[in-house]
């Protein structure tokens, strides 16, 4: 069996299915290979099951029923699985194949499925395939204890003592949600702080918010030894051991490793590296023409929505060639959806020491406890704005916002900066009471108050560091 | 006693505080009067009260102590009005004077407090007297069951039985906290939908929630009588005599009246309006100058917000009077902190039929439980976002938001409408998965799918409706 299509796309992920979805729905013959569930790791075995459990873990009180709880994101998560692999089947012009992809050439697949094959070619082919959970080796842990976020939600009993390896966006969540449903938690990881993808004072506000919860945290720490017989989990700070006791389960959550290996790009001559994956332009496309990739195998981040941005892109391209595409990608913000949530968008620490000296950075902080009357009232005690922007011009250069409802409030920092609207423009508008978002207001106020009594001062330093090399 | 100053603020509330604070931050030397508690409404019997008693009530489980949880509402207030009380007794700049104000000429005062009385002349004055609910005489009822928002957040016992007079946000606000609280709550209203002043969409999403927590409505509904012996409430609808049964308390959100009478305005010439209010133009000022009226007191929106962007307006204007400030008053949004949340920002009806024909608006509905993964994970029942466009320009003139975390994200749209930014550049976005936000993204995407294929047919709408008179 042979099949020639317009595009074909390996992965029935979020960002395979933008472009599947978005093509067929544009008329294009195309085929969605999957050679797992459809939904990839969003609905599976990521955000979908993830937030539902923190969301039903937030109503979670003494008395209720924990496994209860965890069978209920077991049943949502394959309701809207079910819901999509039904839309996938039955979409026209879609041709949903089940198997694994192979390139035998730039343009042709072999697809394998319980032993049968079959060969397929397109014009375009999209490598959406994603990544898994990097493993970790712990001696004596036996593998039933042993969890990742693919096996997680499988889970039908809390378990007493969880055990998070990593540091991250997952053990973090994971950490806070499990925490609520009366589980014990302990942290180790080996980074320094919670969260390094994050500034300093993120990481300091979410440390608090673990500590008031009891959750156990080891930074700086390996895994030594697992020892069954009184389920005692060793590890190693330093020169110091640790002893973690009657562990029921550990959560692995050190990183992703990209879906590359098996895909057999040696036949195409697709460019990879080692660290970031398959190389794409802003577009998405590879070096090789007609070969894009796109979400979690390309260096962007490894966000849904940024697989899906990608998606967006990769359909225009494809669909509309000669419709004029910006040239740059747009901004990725991001979101952790722990207690309090955070959330930012904008350049990162290396980029921003790469783009300006630090000199023409104003830094403006607003605590919703102290600076806005709904920190008070909600009695919010680890919660910020936080924002870099240039001096003088009030452009804002990024926004990071710990607190309840960063991830909503973080958008609005996403069309401020895309649309180049600076602080004294954010400064005229009125913003409800009593919000978190009128903390948006206080950092325009902040901004001008600290400006206007010293437009000389600012305005010389402006003049000194807008061309100053960074410090790098 | 007798006293000159560069301007007299009459009324320490939101608005008052704003231009006060603000003046004498400036080096103004300025009076504030006030001859009740520092905070007004807002503090003392409003946002700051009802948002501590909405969030606890949230939080609210059987077993706990619903007496205990209006106490600690108490609490918070008296604290922050101790605290802002304190700021304005001891800034610079400011004196802060009790007593309640009086003009015997159009830059004179008479203030008395405990019998005494002193005279005060200013260059401006400012008149944020506010407002005060609006009372029902409802033939039985004890005093001591009738309740204002005035008089609410002194109870330290929560209610059984609570009748609510009033569709609009105060009681829809309150039914939903007390709901939580563990009160048997009952609405009625002359009004024929809960919060008339939002699109019926909004209203019908509120009404389900309503029903679905057993708060029982009548609406087009009028007080009959009181029963003491009984504790029996007779309401009318229509020719229908309905009977509530065992009442503890009555609360009375009909609406609110100025605080004008009592001013001696006829002393100053300052023209006033029955329905309206103190009449201002958009920077605050009435008909005599040097006197500015803001706030509950003007016909401007009365929400503490709008408050204080007028009061900010008219610090610019007293103290920078040469300095151009926008002729519009800002895009004033506004918000009601029920379950769900209800924001909105933009043209009212009665503005939209008069801003433009019909024919011309494109209306986007996108809800959050079937169109955003995130309403799915959380369940949200009754959750939307419209948002009225003009068509093929994609310019936004107003949008509504019903959900969880409403009046944060309305901040997007105020933005949004404030820079004329239209929906094809609010497609490009990348909002953070999964989020309510990500909904704003459908409101662009569902614009674009019906524009795009259809360009003939809306350029020739929009040409048609562009100059149409509006259906008045």
């Amino acid at each position: 069996m042979t099949g020639h299509f317009s595009t074909i796309v390996i992965g029935a992920g979020s960002g395979g299915m933008t472009v599947a979805v978005g093509l067929a729905n544009l008329g294009r013959k195309v085929a969605l290979v999957e050679g797992n569930h459809v939904g990839g790791d969003c609905t599976n075995v990521g955000c979908v099951p993830s937030k539902t459990l923190i969301h039903l873990a937030k109503k979670f009180r003494p008395g209720m029923n924990a496994d209860e709880v965890l069978q209920e994101v077991v049943c949502k998560r394959d309701a809207l699985r079910d819901k999509e692999t039904e839309e996938v089947e039955h979409l026209e012009n879609l041709n949903f194949i089940r198997g694994m992809a192979k390139f035998t050439a730039p343009k042709k697949l072999s697809v394998t499925h319980d032993g049968f094959s079959r060969e397929l070619t397109a014009d375009n082919i999209v490598i959406a395939t994603g990544a898994h959970p990097r493993m970790l080796d712990i001696p004596g842990l036996p593998k039933e204890r042993s969890l990742t976020n693919e096996s997680l939600f499988d889970l039908t009993n809390a378990p007493k003592h969880l055990v998070i390896v990593g540091a991250g966006i997952i053990a973090l969540e994971m950490a806070f949600a499990f925490q609520k449903l009366g589980t014990q938690v302990t942290m180790f990881a080996l980074d320094s702080r919670p969260l390094m993808t994050a500034i300093p004072e993120a990481s300091e506000a979410i440390q608090a918010e673990l500590e008031r919860r009891r959750i156990s945290t080891h930074y700086t720490a390996t895994a030594q030894s697992f020892d069954e017989s009184t389920r005692t989990l060793t590890i190693k700070k330093g020169e110091q051991l640790i002893t973690l006791h009657h562990v029921d389960k550990v959560l692995v959550a050190i990183g992703r490793v990209r879906n590359i290996n098996s895909l057999g790009l040696e036949q195409t001559g697709v460019k990879t590296d080692a660290r970031l994956g398959i190389l794409v332009n802003s577009f998405g496309e590879t070096n090789v023409k007609g070969v894009y990739a796109i979400g979690d195998v390309t260096p962007t981040s490894a966000f849904t929505h940024s697989a899906n941005a990608q998606g967006r892109r990769v359909v225009q391209r494809i669909a509309f060639p000669y419709v004029p595409l910006a040239k740059k990608e747009p901004l990725f913000p991001n979101a952790m959806f722990s207690d309090p949530e955070i959330a930012a968008v904008g350049l990162t620490e290396k980029q921003l020491a790469e783009y300006c000296h630090p000199g023409i950075i104003k830094r403006i902080r607003v605590d919703f406890k102290t600076h806005t009357d709904r920190g008070y009232t909600d009695g919010v005690e680890n919660g910020f704005i936080i924002v870099d922007a240039v001096r003088l011009t009030g452009q804002i250069l990024r926004a990071t916002i710990v607190g309840p409802r960063a991830s909503e409030m973080i958008s609005f920092f996403t069309l401020a900066m895309s649309q180049k609207i600076s602080l004294y423009k954010i400064y005229r508008l009125v913003y409800p009471y009593p919000t978190y978002s009128s903390g948006i207001l206080k950092v325009a106020d902040f901004f001008m108050r600290e400006t206007l009594p010293n437009l000389g001062k600012e305005l010389a330093a402006y003049l000194k560091y807008r061309f100053a090399k960074p410090k790098m």
